[in-house]
């Protein structure tokens, strides 16, 4: 059976011999690292949802490999129901753990990676797509999660890769040797490292023939030789060290991004997807992008639910839920996460098959998807923080509140409606304050803005997806233009 | 066969004896008045293109009733894709036409009407879809425009169709005979209303007891006895009566809206849909209004196409297309025209079959889709205003053009590069002006906030499907708030 | 007395010989002719509040010349109260004619030719600004409405005046004799040309030495011989023909914009202002631009203050005023006037004193009022037509209303609130789509939009005069970067 | 002498008892609490600036009590000169610090106070005026802090003071003696209350008869007997007990909040300002209000000055900065930024002269002021996220750069451009952090929101100040509408 229990997956991680350093120290058991422990939990949670029979449609598949029952986070899509069953799983993981459950990188990796190396063997007669076949079928057979790494930390960003004055700041090919690879660089803002079993590297730009060294997408076990990790620290990270339930906002679940570094890593041949093939390098981050792009209209809307129900809890709380303007607030973050919603399920209805046999979203509506993305998670943070009120960042910790001598201080002059214990609106105030300034604010902000390209790379592929030309000759044949130059 | 030429259509209207006032006279011959004329070219050309191999997929379906192809403007959708079709079409006929086509108004009120007579035979008793299937089965087997009919004047909004000071606001019964009912009233607004063979009138708002006489639906010829029309007057209007080509912007397409007057028009029983079920009124409304909301978002994206378009031209024509600032401008309007098409898809995958076979958009959706209809064309028009620069409103008229003194001076000073001749960038600038501030902006613009429901009545419908219980339950799982009420 | 009357001043048009070309043809006699006449009564209104006490101080000032009083439209700005009171003036006159009332173009060029031939003069050792001072005079005795003519047709934007295929797209000199200079050329968009007694003219762009003869600034009586002028269409012009008093929403004042032919136009010394210093043409352009941007903060205001009337007045007609999201829009259209207002009051108040001694405005904030009135005018007229609702565009004319047959189906059916006449409710509505789509929709989107500059002219004078410098230092000193360097 | 010397200030505070709360502690000492000095430094900047001959125009004025120069925090506004120069004070303050400086809260207070207790007594007969100016000379004199305290709890906010559960949840007279009065009750989110000498007690909404035991006004010293603080907590706030430099963004200055709790306070009757008079209640809400949302237009725009640069500087980093979207991103900040700018100027530009004879801002565009502060700090937020890249959230910790093993892979895998150390890379970005999501965003976005009241305050205050009345009368006389109702 290919499904592992959430327990079987927290157990083998425990087997992992990762190397990671957080705030200056090496970590000795990641797992149970209570900065790190809520992003396990996030992950954890997509093999626990693909247990319940009430998500199978949504969190399993039937693999085309095996035609076993496989976890959707290692399916390639057979069918734009397919696209569109992703999102739902996405938005619903998005409101159960109000985080980046961070599983979708492999997920939009494998996808790309299978297209595009079925086609670069047509044309090329490599055969990197039976490699990668191979792999596929390990990762289905032992559920792993996989980190799909494709951003370099690109240092002068007016330069390629081989123009770098480090040449190092993208990943690249050191030595070829018969039996395989050896890799050196890193990879920057790795959205769940630290719970994936396995890394698959991909090139992060169009690259011309000077980058070939650059050119590059291998799978290694996240526990190399040579691989370590440097954890990101988010806003309000050490609130999981105080020991506390409230002033985290989110007890259980959370998110993180990490420094993968490869120092010398050695990628046997059967693992390596590209090497130095550069003219599919800008293809296949347009086919990850997209993917992922698309992923943002399923997650966010996910965690968008659960901050506008916060935001509606809070009005209760504080006995305003009856004011017209704080009904109308509630009915605009609706209005916007639906259409972030609809982004995401139209780029997939509108998804075709690619000639490897997987489906591709819609290019054009996944890049309109994400950039809406890029906007409307900060309006309703915005309208969150309007509903909330001032009190979400002056109220005292729950030490504070614990405290024998002010806790009654602070029940008594906090309390909102009588009836409903100041505890539970501290509670929702600190749910909201996460999602907007702490924690899930680096997911549900800045990943909302930066993950799967920055705001400007999806207005670049809307100009070129756009087709201005055919717009251009519909405007002209309505305006009777019928010869627009001088003879 | 069922599908009209585009000249049996012609044909087909001049044999109506259409009651027509306009500008304060009657008109003789509607089909070739030149205020009217470009309103029938535009419905005209969903007979032509439903005549085209190339577009067989989009324009016609099999009909369920009889198994013959029928133009998909008489068709009840059978399935999601049928849905997602029908938006492709309506992109389709905006890029043609640049202007509102009118016939959207039958088919939404037909795939409401369907299913909802359905469902009150089911619970009433009543017979009302077996009369329905016969009128249907006609519009298909003649290829029929229909005007779904459905917005009273409504006088005083603060006040219901029966306590209106005069009782004729709202269409109602007048009298109830063995052979059919006679009616009174008006309907405004209506799209297409002289261009149409048929009327599908509607309730217009959800109902109470004392309305019963104002729960209607019901078919009727459009020269039917009592019926008469009073044209609306747009602006620029008069424009069509100068006998120039350039001034009006789009000289072949365009759009009108009227008003119908039911003079004490008789309906036989066969015809009449609805009847006093007052607790039906609301749900004929909100599936009508559903499926036109769902239609904004392929028809004003067709248009929205041909406006980028224009404005790309523009740019062109003055020298301008290269600025980084112009092509930022023209992105920015492909994705907010993107977005609603997105909108109009995803409501339309997100269908489902209703109890009598037909199938309805998703309508928390449809709704989120024509809320964003009543912002972006706004500023997609704004930014459009913005590239074509202030000559499209300082500009001479083409008399002046054509003048021989002063013809060659508006030649000389208005060329903008030096190979295009002026005259075409007269024309693509009285295009843009056309849909910003003239006949088509009524369309573009005005029918984008109204058409289907004002603003507000979206968000009515948002606020009502948008779950916010189950929000609420989120993010008090979140936050771990078990209890919260004291107890 | 320095005061014309209204009366005087529509006589002393009378008495000029302008040669003005409309709609293809020569027309006899521009003061009476229907569609400028209303352009002329918002002149006059400039010249009517003018003799009314009670708006003395804002109409009115004292000559720095002569000591005498003089319309503010003549005067030269003395202090930051006069700033100031120019942009309440502005509001007060937009505010009774609903309309461009077009006289500050004059009163912009005087105050930015007065500075800038001064700064000439002392650093080129020219005398124009004694020239000026005499014409100055001249106009604030005569009470001369001035038209600062800027804009010229500009051609292909991507070349400069003297690389243009035909070279006189921008005006310029063609002959320079001891007695004056002839000149050749046109200026476009020119706003009240056709009301106006004199022509200030300035060139309208930085230019480089090649375009030595496109550097001209000059005066010349409107009716000089070689000057003509040809009127341009606006959306509804033709409404004016038609002889009613509804259907033109606003039935007395109107603006209007032409081009302006210079066909061989001979101009003593005595009126050359500028002629071939290319050095001070940019800040030329920059000073007038820089006022006029300026001036938006009140003539806009003006209007949209009638415009958020009139959607009030609407919402009350039928029946909606009460509707918590009527009352929610009005106070936002209501924010968003005030903030232009804001904008307007603030880069006057924080004017100083240029080197010849009159005030000159904030240039950073009177780009930043510009910029917004390139954005909010459109989004008060947005707010408007949802208010307003879909009547305003599908209504009848007035001629049915007055039609003995069907006038009074048209009073019956459209009749609002029961105690308001039809015939109130038909006016408003025009008035409403003639401020968002008829003629004065030119003045209260398009010139908002283009007036004074297109909205990227003001975005590179913010970048020139935000400081960024000063900002990056304040950031650095913050951040505790002293040093940003590698040594 | 008027002025302490910043070391005397802080000796000063030292002198204090004050009793404070921290995390369920009572703090030692709080003036080097590393989680409060931060915002100590903020307010001593208000005392160190007024020393300095170059500010002395901003930072001081003339006491018109005295005579003597005293710091402008202490000032009554003499003039629209003083208005202007307060928010131009706050600007600098804003740059200096990129933090709320906490001293506006006090001067907004006293002159609010003086105007209202004057109209009090003219009407009343009351003699709080006198009291007050005794308590403003004191603290003229003493240079004191004083902290401005309106807001009360509010519990549930659908009831009023006297209906609320906990008859404490506003603050209130408890007993009335012959010397003086004793209250009870608490107020919340009060800035600077721990870096303040004196607390000017204010009422916080309009009241009723029942509420009279809440309409109150005094003045107690910060550490009067039964006085106490708990310190409300902040994003990010534990990060300046880590002892580095880097990761909190901002070293030196911050600002804090926290809830000042009245355990039955004696305030001798000297030091009593209303109590009572719910009449005017409104007024000095309204008032105070005002003046404080006048103040928002200098403190954020001067902290948006210092988050533009920041912006700038990490766009240069990255080698990004010559790109054309970037820089368009940070003219768009700008110009927000100067937007709010322009309404700080414009409401005290406008502003007028009281009964007591100080100055009150433009009600109308105070409000407009701040209602733009409550949307635009958020998109400039969101602009400077987008520029900054996503790196702001996903870098290590500075315990990571300053480890001896991994140190040097943080330093080259996140350097940018190459002459820039990564330090200072660091740096900056998290300075944007923490203006966007740490400690200052609860300045920067939180209290930009809700400080001065929140969004539907100024909403209430601008549909009272905006004279819609006017505006119709203005639309139906250009619309002709003489008489519209029906006789």
């Amino acid at each position: 059976m290919a499904l592992k229990t959430p327990e079987q997956y927290e157990e083998s991680l425990r087997k992992l011999k990762l190397k990671v350093y957080l705030q200056g120290e090496l970590v000795e058991n990641p797992v149970d690292h209570p900065i790190i422990r809520p992003s396990m939990n996030s992950v954890k949670k997509t093999y626990e949802l693909a247990q319940k029979p009430e998500y199978a449609d949504l969190m399993t598949a039937v693999s085309h490999l095996t035609g076993e029952k496989v976890n959707r986070f290692c399916h390639l899509h057979q069918s734009t129901g397919d696209l569109v069953n992703k999102v739902k799983m996405q938005r619903l993981l998005g409101q159960q753990t109000a985080a980046c459950f961070q599983r979708c990188v492999g997920m939009d990796a494998i996808n790309a990676v299978d297209s595009v190396t079925f086609e670069m063997d047509q044309k090329l007669g490599t055969d990197y797509h039976e490699r990668f076949n191979q792999f596929l079928l390990k990762m289905q057979q032992e559920d792993w999660t996989v980190d799909g790494a494709m951003t370099d930390p690109k240092g002068d960003r007016s330069l390629s890769p081989s123009k770098q004055a480090d040449p190092d700041l993208y990943v690249h090919v050191v030595e070829k040797r018969q039996d395989g690879i050896v890799v050196r660089g890193a990879k920057a803002h790795q959205t769940g490292a630290i719970n994936s079993h396995w890394i698959l590297v991909m090139p992060t730009i169009a690259m011309g023939k000077d980058d070939a060294d650059y050119a590059l997408s291998f799978a290694a076990p996240a526990d190399a030789e040579g691989i370590f990790y440097i954890y990101g620290r988010q806003s309000c990270d050490t609130r999981k060290l105080e020991g506390g339930k409230i002033d985290v906002g989110n007890r259980e679940f959370g998110g993180h991004e990490a420094l993968m570094v490869f120092d010398d890593v050695f990628v046997p041949w059967e693992n390596v997807f590209m090497c130095g093939e550069t003219e599919f390098s800008g293809l296949l981050v347009e086919r990850f992008a997209g993917y992922h792009r698309q992923s943002y209209g399923g997650c966010k809307v996910g965690v968008g639910d659960v901050l506008i129900g916060a935001a509606a809890v809070a009005a209760e709380y504080n006995g305003a839920a009856k004011a017209s303007h704080v009904k109308d607030k509630l009915i605009e973050m609706t209005h916007l996460n639906e259409t972030l919603y609809a982004c995401g399920i139209a780029c997939s209805a509108e998804g075709h098959k690619t000639a490897s046999g997987n489906y591709l979203i819609n290019l054009l509506l996944a890049n309109v998807c994400k950039q809406n993305v890029t906007r409307y998670p900060y309006e309703i943070a915005r309208l969150a923080e309007d509903i909330a009120g001032g009190l979400m960042v002056t109220m005292p910790s729950e030490k504070d509140l614990h405290n024998p001598e002010i806790g009654k201080v602070v029940e008594k002059y906090f309390k909102g409606v009588s009836d409903v214990p100041m505890e539970q609106r501290m509670r929702i105030l600190r749910l909201v304050e996460n999602l907007t300034l702490g924690t899930a604010a680096v997911g549900y902000r800045t990943e909302s803005m930066h993950g799967a390209g920055s705001p400007q790379a999806q207005r670049i592929m809307i100009a070129r997806q756009g087709n201005l030309e055919q717009k251009k000759q519909l405007a002209k044949a309505i305006a009777g233009i019928t010869q627009d130059k001088a003879n």
